[in-house]
Parts: structure tokens; C-alpha cells; sequence
């Protein structure tokens, strides 16, 4: 029996170790990860997150910078890959930020601009307030969601038949010195290469391995 | 100019808020759902996961249970939704739980079983550890892992026209009572919930709604 495509896309893509620098991903296929990350779904709908993309020289400059400190194995990524997202999260999300999703959504067609149907719809930031801590730092939460546009963003990559390698060995510290004026008090510890696997490279000839089912899932 | 079909689906996936409880997902989807989890890419490709379906009455009468305390509300997507997808992470991932992975790639033909090849692999679990706090506990971390297979997991739902909905308003503490046997010490702290929306129900036919683009995502 053949393979789902589904399955064919997923044992197909790789964490590619070692990039073409020759490559760069077309911008119709960016323009589509870009759309994905925005779609991604969220805890209610919560939307906690920032994506600055990591494309031009003066970028990927500013970006190896943060690099001085640790984990410089991962530097050549920069240069080598094609894109670099930094995936952000808001570590402090409140009832401003969710206002905005509630006013989206009204505009959007979801619900009518009654002030009784708007706070009803705000209510739901109950939930984002359970899972605050004692100085309403919310971040556990919130980086929780932005593993969530990860996921769904490498399934995209893998679908475009581009490479992607998460990148949690990074400096979230030097990045929001580097970044303070785009994360705008946002947190990255969490990155995304994007690009080619280089031809002569790493493990891209190597198949692909994971736990047995037994493992990892059961059925009851 | 069409959509991409990427998009396309991105748009089209809803988060049901009523299942239709006449209707069961195949168990051919169900079994793609099934390889893509366990598929997921993860760091240092730690699959720290444990995914528990609930799929018989048995099983749905368990999980019932759980809300003895607290969000009654999500109760009655147990007994509509198709299957319930228990999502856990390991909290005190140890080099015991890496080694299986490390021998797992080894019996797949990553790597040989030299043992100076075995340790070098196994040296990559500094990145775990570096997470633990002094408890040796590294639960945040394992739990991010765990929101990269519920964002794949939504991505395949949408490409299989199946509706998912991320149920993070669960009891952890009675679903471990509960599964103390099947989580075997994991930990779950989200649950997805498979079926078929309702006909008549929710929010199936209103549009979707998403910050706008400048409010997310920054080109540099």
C-alpha cells in the first residue's frame, strides 16, 4: 500500500545540520510560511506572539552578534541558511494585548460590537490570568503557544519541500539587548533556520529515526 | 491568483466548540494522526512524550472523571468528540530516557555502536540538563517539545479535513490520579479532541480571525 503523503511529507523533512549558502528560499514560499505562522492556532486564541524575520545582511549581522557568548556552533547557520525566524512570546500577556484579538475578531465579523457581547468575549482572559504567577509573569503559558506556530510551521516547510531547523541553543538574553526595539519587551528562546540542506551535508543522507510506537502511544 | 493549498487548509480548520456525537474519525486518519505525532521533530530529538487516546467508552468514562473539579464545560467534547488525545511530557527527562533515543538511532542505522560513537552521541543530553533547575526538574522544557507535536498535529488534522481542538482547561492533578498507570510519572497538561464539528453548531460558520500581519511579523 502506498504512503500517505501526509507520512511522505513528515519522513521526508529533516533538521538539517549544514546549509547551502548558495540558496535562498523564493519569497512565494516565505510569503506562505508567513501566512502559516499568522494562522497558527492558539490558546484562546491568544495570539501571544512576535515572528521577526531574519533576512537581510545587516540582520544576519546584528543577529551573529548575540552569538559572542555561547553556543557558536550554531553561528554558521546564520550566515548559511537562507531566513532566520526568531519566534517570540510575550511573557506578561494581559487584557490589553487580549483587547486587541477581541476587537479583531469584531471587526473581523465574529460577534457584534454590543459592549455586553465585547465583554463577554473579554471575559475569556480569565484563563490567561489562571496561569499567571504572583508578579502576573504568564510566559510558561505563553512560549507554550508559540511551540505551537513551530510545529505547524515545520509541517509547512516540510509540505514546500524546504529545509528548517529549530534552534533552542541561542542567547534569548543578547537577542533582546540586540532586538530591544523590535521584541518590544517580547522573549526568544526559540529559533527557526530556514533554507537548503547543503548537498554535501550532515545528516541529510541519514534515515530517519524515532522512538517505536510502543513507546510513545497508547490506545485505551 | 489561487490560494495556496497550505493556506487553504490553514483557513479552513476551525476549533470546534461542538462535536457532532453521531460521527467517528476512520481509523485510517486516525492512524495518520498517530505516525505524525510520534514523527514530530524535537530537540536534541529528546520525543520526550507519552500521547494516551482515549478512545472507548471505558476510556472517555475515565477521563470523564477528571472534571470532577474544575472546567465542566470541556466535558461534553469527551462523550461528542470522536477521540481524545492525551498529550504528556516527562518532567525529569534523564539520560536513562536519551539513551533510548541514542540506541534507537543506532539500531536505525544512525551512527555506529562503537562505544566512543555511542558517547558522543550521548553528550548532546548537556542541552537536557542545562535545562533542569535545582530539583533536577526540566518540565518546561519537555513541555515545549510537546507543543511542536500539537502544532503538527493541527496541521494534519487540517490536511485530513478532521476538526482538533487544543483543550488546555483540563485537571492534570486528577488526570494523573486517574492515568497514574498509563502516564507512568509524565505529566498532561493539554489534550486535543478529534471528531467532526456539528452541523449546527458553534462557531463552524463564522470567519476566521487572526491579528493583522504588522501586529505579528517583522521582516528585517
Amino acid at each position: 500500500m502506498d504512503k500517505h503523503p501526509i507520512i511522505t511529507d513528515l519522513e521526508t523533512r529533516k533538521t538539517s545540520k549544514h546549509y547551502d549558502p548558495t540558496r535562498r528560499v523564493s519569497s512565494e514560499d516565505m510569503e506562505v510560511l508567513y501566512e502559516s505562522l499568522r494562522l497558527t492556532a492558539s490558546s484562546i486564541n491568544s495570539q501571544p506572539w512576535k515572528f521577526i524575520v531574519i533576512e537581510s545582511e545587516e540582520a544576519k549581522g546584528r543577529l551573529e552578534k548575540t552569538f559572542a557568548r555561547k553556543n557558536f556552533h550554531n553561528k554558521k547557520h546564520i550566515t548559511d541558511g537562507s531566513h532566520v525566524i526568531l519566534l517570540a512570546h510575550n511573557p506578561r500577556y494581559a487584557i490589553e494585548d487580549f483587547a486587541k484579538v477581541v476587537d479583531t475578531d469584531i471587526a473581523n465579523g465574529r460577534g457584534d460590537n454590543s459592549s455586553e457581547s465585547r465583554n463577554r468575549a473579554l471575559s475569556k482572559f480569565s484563563f490567561a490570568e489562571s496561569k499567571m504567577d504572583a508578579t502576573r509573569n504568564n510566559a510558561e503559558w505563553t512560549k507554550a503557544q508559540v511551540y505551537i506556530a513551530l510545529g505547524n510551521a515545520l509541517h509547512v516547510l516540510a509540505r514546500l519541500d524546504v529545509d528548517g531547523t529549530p534552534m533552542e541553543g541561542i542567547d534569548p538574553e543578547l537577542i533582546s539587548e540586540e532586538f530591544e526595539q523590535e521584541l518590544d519587551g517580547y522573549v526568544c528562546e526559540v529559533a527557526l533556520v530556514v533554507g537548503y540542506h547543503h548537498p554535501e551535508g550532515g545528516n541529510a543522507k541519514l534515515p530517519k529515526s524515532r522512538l517505536p510506537r510502543k513507546d510513545v502511544l497508547k490506545i485505551l
